[in-house]
């Protein structure tokens, strides 16, 4: 399941996903390069293949419970905050704005990119959470060790510890109950919101920069959206 | 196995294969974009996005018995052929050369392409193929309508033609001997081999365009290799 509904994977197996995949991110270039713009083709490269690094590092974190929370943090800057960045930076390259504001559009997008991020991962502990459209515990499952998990392995007593610390080695969901009970009495879901919050602070903070609009306006809603949905 | 070598799929599972091909991809992007010509990032936006297609259709042949010989040779064209073709054109227009030469080269890497592509699926049925670090009948364990199959298809007597349409509907190795039998009592690798060497002399053709030099001489050179290479 992604987003509610079953994934092409599911429907058509691997081989035609990934190639299928490869069809539409290779379309995209071409459709970049129909902007005509080198710098906005230099911005897009450079995005995709930072994420993709991203998204190595994730796998290389996965199953290992040493993973500290500023590693946790660098694979969200590298993967999710850097396509928010990309697309905030570029609607100041594409209408011609100073270095100024597009060094403001950027800081915005890297925060709001990493708010979004970490309450993504805190929601994928909430027992409310029926409208995401995923299934609980899917992080879990896959023993990515997010910052709930991280926080609860810091703040945890020795047998929550050596709980979190075998649900992220093995992945699965046996012990779900567990770990969420023990999410839960830490506080570690208010400790990812907390920093989703700073993070949605400094997304707007970078707006300063920006004269006032009502497209400014529907980004300073977006960066309070991104800390205050429960879907 | 891959040209005689253990794949990274093998060693290190699909998920790792498929992000780090993603980096490769879009660290390759990055590294076009240095070159700063827009033509360029035209062209190979293109090929990538032709052959991602090209990709797709060969994987929708797969299993398929009644993939004519047309559908065959769409695929390689797209496939190999294109990418092939997007090297030589480029090297035309990295070097400023006029309409007429970037277009011949086009047409001999085009050509090129498909030979060697019609070779590769050939060799894939030779017994004494020793030294392409392929294993035999990599093709047929798939379900992969090559051209030897379509041919003996085309050719061989009804228990023949039961045989090869079994073998690529189920894909599988069980019955490698035989298949390869008929391929050789049919003459369908003589066939293969024959639309390659033709391939080979459009190729040869084209550079009628191109001044005398020893370059040229190494592309004519390439294009008889291509056909009388066994491995």
């Amino acid at each position: 399941m992604r987003r509610g509904h079953t994934t092409a994977n599911t429907i058509w197996g691997n081989e035609a996903s990934v190639l299928v995949g490869d069809f539409l991110y290779s379309r995209a270039f071409e459709m970049m390069v129909e902007v005509g713009s080198m710098r906005v083709m230099e911005i897009l490269a450079n995005t995709t293949n930072t994420i993709a690094k991203g998204e190595v590092m994730q796998l290389m974190n996965c199953h290992d419970p040493e993973t500290t929370e500023e590693r946790y943090i660098e694979v969200i800057r590298n993967k999710t905050a850097k396509l928010f960045q990309a697309a905030s930076r570029l609607s100041a390259v594409i209408s011609n704005q100073s270095g100024r504001i597009e060094s403001a559009m950027a800081t915005y997008g890297m925060h709001l990119g990493t708010a979004f991020q970490l309450i993504d991962d805190a929601l994928d502990y909430d027992r409310n959470n029926h409208n995401l459209g995923k299934n609980i515990g899917d992080d879990l499952a896959e023993g990515k060790p997010t910052l709930p998990l991280i926080y609860t392995l810091r703040q945890g007593n020795s047998r929550q510890r050596e709980l979190i610390r075998a649900a992220i080695e093995e992945g699965g969901l046996a012990q779900i109950e567990e770990v969420m009970d023990a999410i839960e009495s830490t506080g570690s879901i208010t400790y990812t919101a907390r920093r989703a919050e700073d993070e949605a602070a400094l997304a707007t903070a970078a707006l300063v920069a920006i004269p006032d609009s009502p497209y400014k306006q529907a980004l300073l809603d977006l960066a309070h959206f991104s800390v205050h949905r429960d879907y």
